[in-house]
């Protein structure tokens, strides 16, 4: 039977509020890593004991089992052996010694990996439980498919949050001093490209004068760049992110790109071409063909241009090991607003003044 | 003992693949829905058995029981009582009656009840498990931590595509013909707002003839506007999707919203006019104090505008049951490039020239 010294089953608390735990560590965490997300309490149980020893020591802890998804098998040192599951218990025979029926297809990951990590080994190896250890090797912690849940939803919410330009801590509950904080940042980036994008128009200001509707395709030209550049940057974090982007997809990725903005551009440019030719019955329009060919052919270069800034730049980040998804949310929008202007007001100086 | 004709394991599979189950229902259902993404294998047992008996035909089963997170007690006509956790089926002596022991602290939802509903219960209500029946109350599946995990992803993912402007389906492996299938409605959606921006700065001519510059204004206008508004929207949406907001909040949310847009607004304004001064120095402005007047004046009022058109669109939307996501992302988008020009240019066009 079990000794006093030496129990069959072993709580480790992490965490210092100690409940019924046989050993309390103190171990400090960093944000957003496997550490930080664990569950703090888990069973453990060493090779020598018998599945019926187990069972019986499992019952005094009955009330503390809230949830028991595996029972790690660990050394005298609290080094991973392996695991058990619950069936295990249930099936079989209570003669059974634990170290002749471990399971040994565990995997763990160290306190410091970040979670992200985590929740791609989850997503692609269809873990049930990953151990978590220290710098040491020793078992401190477990990550079960609830921690996997709020990883997922904290990393798809900070994502979305970056991506559309907010830091990943603002949520709708802040107060006007942290919407301040959280979003102005943001809003800063924004206006910088957009100055330059003005820097750009104030330099065609001959052009403007001489024929100021050109002024009404900014707007058109810059919706389409931003769109265009934001769809696909969106794809390509979200790709990054469930591992259906590898890093030797960037050739293909770009060709189908390069290939659907074509023809999204082609699309528009008719669209406003068409729609010129109607305002042209209400408004008066000198040279309208010329307009169109401009702001078509503008269009068509712009939508490209952007797609492909959008969709590489995130998988060139990745691999320089960048967060895709906050250097995205700025890059894009500065570059494509600029784009957007440039390479309309350079065919339209050429083709239609 | 069990009768063959009652065995005290039922397995339901309600797909037709029909392995190691004693009964195979087929059942119809509908995307996004608990029953489209429950697990169709789960283990019941009727009130009037024995731990023990449970216990021993769980063995005959064993290889079959890959997770087992709940077994749910259910009456001769497979109608839900409640369920016992596995580790009742350790603690409890093998004699107990289940019916005497069921726990009743479950949660059922219908097969029809949307995916998302299922996460904000999961969510909010810290299950382990939940039932999932037909419309005749019948027991038909479960929704473990793993479906919730992928509910929360597939539901982040679909929330940050409809919010950027793509369809839900839309992936980062699309063929160029996917892209325009999947791309092109919401490129065409920025274009009518761009379109109507276009209209409204046409309107303007005149006073564009007249000081061209003010055409450099329309990028930081618009940056602005759509930051802000992009900003304050996904705040929202997410809020919703989490909770965090209730329906009665939308006034107090407002206040804050305005207080913080009002002082980002003056923020970007005092740097707009900055520039204006520092620009003074290398280009030929006229007039640059009214310049900096009417773009400040206007930037403030436009980052407010659609700060409030951003934190609350989502919030009605939801009211009337319609999806925050996919509505905002167009309407934020079209409303704000034309509220951001029209502000701009009557306050420029009354200040400035």
């Amino acid at each position: 039977m079990t000794e006093k010294s030496e129990p069959t089953l072993q709580w480790y608390g992490v965490a210092t509020d100690g409940k019924s735990s046989d050993a309390v560590i103190d171990y400090d965490v960093q944000d957003d890593t496997a550490g930080a997300v664990m569950r703090r309490r888990f069973v453990s149980v060493l090779p020598q004991h018998l599945i019926g020893e187990l069972t019986e020591e499992l019952r005094k802890f009955a009330t503390e089992l809230e949830q028991l998804d595996a029972i790690y098998v660990v050394d005298d040192d609290r080094k991973l052996i392996g695991y058990l599951r619950i069936r295990d218990l249930l099936l079989l025979p209570d003669q059974t010694l634990v170290g002749d029926v471990v399971r040994k297809d565990l995997i763990a990951v160290d306190a410091e990996t970040d979670q992200e990590d985590v929740l791609q080994l989850a997503n692609s190896r269809g873990l049930r439980v990953i151990a978590v250890r220290d710098s040491e090797g020793h078992l401190i912690g477990s990550v079960t498919p609830e921690e996997v849940s709020e990883i997922a939803q904290e990393e798809a919410d900070e994502d979305m949050k970056l991506l559309l330009g907010i830091s990943p801590d603002a949520s709708s509950q802040d107060t006007p001093r942290q919407i301040v904080r959280r979003r102005f940042p943001w809003l800063a980036g924004g206006l910088v490209g957009a100055s330059v994008a003005a820097v750009v128009i104030g330099s065609y200001e001959d052009a403007l004068e001489e024929a100021a509707i050109l002024a009404s395709f900014i707007p058109i030209v810059m919706a389409m760049a931003g769109n265009a550049g934001i769809q696909a940057s969106t794809l390509s974090v979200q790709g990054l992110a469930s591992g259906a982007i590898a890093p030797g997809d960037i050739w293909r990725r770009l060709g189908r790109e390069v290939l659907g903005a074509l023809m999204n551009g082609a699309a528009v440019a008719l669209i406003v071409a068409f729609l010129i030719a109607a305002a042209e019955f209400i408004f008066d329009i000198p040279d309208p063909l010329y307009l169109a060919l401009s702001a078509g052919l503008a269009l068509i270069i712009v939508t490209t241009l952007a797609s492909v800034v959008g969709a590489v730049v995130p998988i060139i980040l990745d691999r320089f090991n960048l967060d895709p998804a906050v250097s995205t949310g700025i890059f894009i929008t500065t570059s494509n607003d600029v784009f957007g202007v440039l390479v309309f007001f350079s065919i339209a100086s050429k083709l239609y003044i």
